[in-house]
């Protein structure tokens, strides 16, 4: 079956790629852009950039000091890769078929006799191999070589691709057996998926080896602290995420994968208490993860920023994997609504509708606009406001592009009793359950637009089997209607079991108008601010839509007028008061308000969607004006 | 005349360091601690890291690539050179002339015969003289060897290290003569005020050289950005201060040197622009500059977070350095209003009272503590809430030495009609004025734990002269009395013109109560808040005043109670609420209040004194629990 993550065992199962297939809406648009546009930019520039140039380079003993690209350059050559396994197995395209083919011809050439795999180290003039665990990635490099091959393996079966990542894998199983661990976790996510894959267990051993050895400082010290490679304590000890979150999410990730395979309750249970606090006190309204530009890291409980969250786009695609590890394990619903928001607040933020400009860092408040980036320039630096072509570190979008094209993969799943939407998009899901049974079903929908979802059932059941829908945290005063008869079902799982029969329609209804939300009093940077979210969306303001260029400083909403539709997702009625100009601004009264001030309706819009209209001003966080002290 | 700065007219004219000596108080005995401990540590450091025994391996030929010390160690060793000068002159203390005799005769046998000076590059297997211009820091280096000369020459006359200094400040000219800077602006401020202090005008016209070619992009691009040494954009086009803060403020503080020298009044008032824009819109509440680590640089107007405020010490110093040239450029009372809230504030916090260890950042929100130095250790992060000994990079300590060394120089300044006091503390001054007049004083004061400062006038004069008093901008209500008459006067300058006779008092009466500060609202990372300050301090919370260690996090204080005198320096009426755990921290309600909150009365102490106690979590701003709309 092909599933970008497949445990042994579990509280629900993946369906197969096969068994999902979106069918229209926003998913499946995103989808549609990633395969015509986004999968051959990629390529495209990794070649104009010579980071697969490198590879023949190796191949032909003609590589040195020049070498372009930084040393986990291999690192997106093998995310494309994986993306195109997806993606020819989506929709049998063959562009993509003879790219993996063509990718992995130049990729095969480079490889050591030894299984050694590597384009920055331990050829020529370079280093040796293995003489940087801190910063040299190459661990790193081979576990998404590993993944790619996962996703190969699963949807095609043993190719090239498969067979010298098998020796990559070797080659690591045999020189890591007693000591080690890269400074960039994402070898452990990578071994244990492709032990999955192959069956040979001894790889997911390897990842747990790489699990257990860290924390203990082993890796060098730097000046970020050993917090910043999550090698400053345990995984079991760890009582949340720290240090750099990509890499902090990626072992996490892994540790799920371990715990699972090994029926590791203890470790399960350390993740499950770093999801909550983590969650709890270091995430985003968005979902983002990542309050510190600095060690692109979490940041300390309550340290949540809107202006410098850097809530990098990778962090986002690393959160999504954790959080459907831990669904797989638990089939608890909290985690499918925080990869809902991921998706829609972060991932989908990320690529411009034409699929070839990406933003690395999401931020929550923009003060100045960002630059309009070249379509044909480098961006050197992953700041916010400005969706670039390329990045000199470009892991953002590759990992973009191996998620969408996986994406049906996190819809739904299924169990001995039955099928679990997660995720609600316009698609037809179609399982086999114990005992014959068969459980398929149309989904129609706008949603998010839209707050109906419309499930069909397309074939009837022998037996009885459950129908289970997820009701998003947010959603209170949903309802569910099935056979005429509606009623409220409470945020969580609202389940239906009896024998479906075909043309069975269950509808969901979601309350999607938009809404205030206010912060926890505890989060010092938005305090006396509340975010606007409609579904699972997160609202903005930008300063296209605002009078002159300090009016999305000064703006003050009032929360007592409510919310209106209008022009973007929702209207607020905001105030702009006009600021005494200059001046040491720590004043010995109260701000007061000039007769200046004056009222406006403030469009609010989707805040995946923010400069898409070109460069722009934007906060999701808005002041308020009306009294509101704590305990009203 | 000494002085760190003479320029060759101005408003006002700085005093001698001879014409004023603190007699007690605050500064006093940081002046002695500095002199007693914080010297000698310095030395002892470098000594023991081989930053001093660099200058020997040079000199013997023995360097390599095994080097101690960053590319800028050098500059750490002529600072302490010109804090030791300034000492030296201070109390005439034999063993600062030792040292300085010790150090110079190191230093001097490593100068090549062309004047170079550098033990980092152009000396065996090291890199070429100024192959890295962006990041070598030899011109910087270079710079402060000219402060320390400066020091030397006016302190004490021509000697050895004047001499090296005049060889390598000519070895400068000849080389940068046509092109080139440096990407740690230094060189500049050293080069103008040697020129000064030589009476060579062409070292001032070399600063000029160097100021009106940056900002052309003429260094190489980096991943922060051009805008980290102010490569972006020409001094005269600016109009905030951006990039890394020191690099900033010693760029600017050698271009006030400049204006005054060339009468350059375009460039003097895009200085003073600069300096209200960055002060309104990119400074703390402490003074403290710099928002940011990732480029230890100034955020964008508003950014002002307390918890990852940077505020490194050696910006507070900077900062000084800008605010005293342009006090003495133009006399406005605004320019020793921020050196008062920057000396108190950051620089007076940075060491411990034993003067052996140092803050480097300065945040004004600490959530969790610091470590507990270890005094034999050097620090390799610039963290917050640990005085370290020593640091990696340890820019610090040598600046606040040299600081201190010559703080008295920064109490008054003189001009053709008489005296200015600028900072109150106990000390000793005395002026000559045109005609034979003669200004002299002594100043008694509890000042800043008492508001109360009493001028006694020490000599008779033959005809009037005008004593000028800075009544600070948050003095509001403060009063001037004179011969047994007390009158109101505002903040700003008070002023009295007589023929005062020996034994003449003026008392000036500044109310220090503890008060309420706000933030001007459109600084977000801070809204909801107030800070509490007594007269010029900063005052704060710590976390061992608080019960349990999440009391800091949820503190809400209720202005309306006012502030008590009490345990620390005020005490605030605090709620402490107990907030439901965990969860997705956005709420579709506003928190409520439990039953569980209390009411405590809080201790808030200067902030200078924090982590006194030990490692402490500490804020600045406190929540205010009060309806707190605009425009009440």
């Amino acid at each position: 079956m092909s599933s970008p993550v497949l445990p042994s065992h579990g509280r629900v199962r993946p369906l197969g790629l096969a068994q999902v297939r979106l069918t229209g809406g926003f998913w499946h648009e995103r989808q549609a852009v990633n395969a015509s546009a986004t999968l051959a930019h990629c390529e495209a520039w990794m070649e104009r950039l010579g980071w697969l140039a490198n590879f023949d380079r190796v191949a032909d003993g003609t590589t040195g000091p020049d070498r372009p690209g930084w040393p986990f350059s291999d690192s997106e050559v093998y995310k494309l890769l994986e993306a195109l396994a997806w993606e020819a197995a989506r929709t049998g395209a063959p562009e993509a078929e003879a790219a993996i083919e063509r990718l992995t011809a130049r990729i095969a050439r480079a490889q050591d006799p030894d299984g050694y795999l590597n384009t920055c180290f331990g050829h020529g003039d370079q280093p040796p191999r293995y003489s940087d665990l801190e910063g040299g990635h190459e661990l790193y490099n081979t576990g998404h070589l590993l993944q790619a091959a996962v996703a190969r393996l699963r949807t095609h079966g043993e190719d090239d691709l498969v067979r010298l990542a098998r020796r990559a894998a070797d080659h690591v199983c045999r020189t890591f057996g007693l000591a080690g661990i890269c400074g960039h976790p994402e070898i452990e996510v990578g071994l244990a998926e492709f032990g999955r894959a192959t069956g040979e267990d001894r790889y997911v051993e390897q990842a747990r080896l790489f699990l257990d050895r860290r924390g203990h400082g082993t890796l060098r010290d730097i000046p970020l602290g050993r917090a910043y490679f999550q090698d400053d304590l345990p995984i079991r000890e760890a009582g949340v995420w720290r240090g750099h979150a990509v890499r902090a999410l990626y072992l996490t990730a892994a540790a799920v994968d371990v715990a699972v395979e090994r029926r590791d309750d203890e470790l399960l249970q350390a993740v499950e208490r770093q999801w909550e606090r983590s969650v709890a006190r270091r995430t985003y309204i968005t979902g983002g993860m990542g309050s510190r530009h600095q060690d692109e890291g979490f940041g300390e409980d309550w340290e949540l920023p809107p202006d410098r969250a850097y809530c990098e786009t990778c962090a986002g695609v690393a959160s999504v994997m954790v959080s459907w590890r831990l669904l797989l394990a638990t089939g608890d619903a909290r985690y499918a609504d925080l990869i809902e928001r991921t998706l829609y607040n972060v991932v989908a933020a990320s690529p411009s509708p034409d699929g070839r400009a990406f933003f690395y860092a999401n931020p929550l408040h923009q003060r100045t606009p960002g630059r309009s980036a070249d379509p044909d320039e480098v961006s050197p630096r992953a700041e916010g406001g400005t969706r670039a072509a390329w990045f000199d570190v470009s892991c953002c979008p590759t990992n973009v592009a191996r998620t969408l094209a996986s994406l049906h993969g996190y819809l739904a799943t299924s169990d001995d009793d039955g099928l679990q939407l997660h995720q609600y998009a316009p698609c037809s899901i179609s399982a086999e359950l114990p005992d014959g049974r068969r459980a398929a079903v149309e989904v129609e929908t706008g949603y998010p637009r839209t707050g109906t979802v419309r499930v069909r059932i397309t074939a009837d059941a022998a037996a009885p089997w459950t129908l289970a829908l997820r009701v998003p945290a947010w959603a209170a005063g949903a309802t569910l209607t099935d056979a005429g008869r509606t009623r409220e079902v409470a945020p969580g799982v609202a389940q239906l079991r009896r024998a479906f029969r075909a043309s069975d329609v269950i509808t969901l209804d979601l309350p999607v108008e938009p809404r205030f939300t206010w912060p926890d009093p505890r989060i010092d940077a938005v305090r006396g601010c509340v975010a606007v979210e409609r579904g699972p969306e997160v609202l903005c303001a930008e300063s296209r839509d605002l009078p002159g260029p300090d009016a999305l400083d000064a703006l003050v909403i009032d929360t007592g007028a409510g919310l209106k539709a209008g022009d973007g997702a929702a209207l607020a009625r905001a105030l702009l008061p006009a600021h005494p100009g200059g001046g040491w601004p720590y004043l010995t009264h109260q701000a007061a308000l000039t007769g200046d001030a004056r009222w406006i309706d403030l469009p609010l819009r989707p805040y995946r969607t923010w400069a898409q209209r070109g460069p722009a001003g934007m906060r999701v966080w808005l002041p308020v004006s009306t009294p509101h002290p704590e305990g009203e």
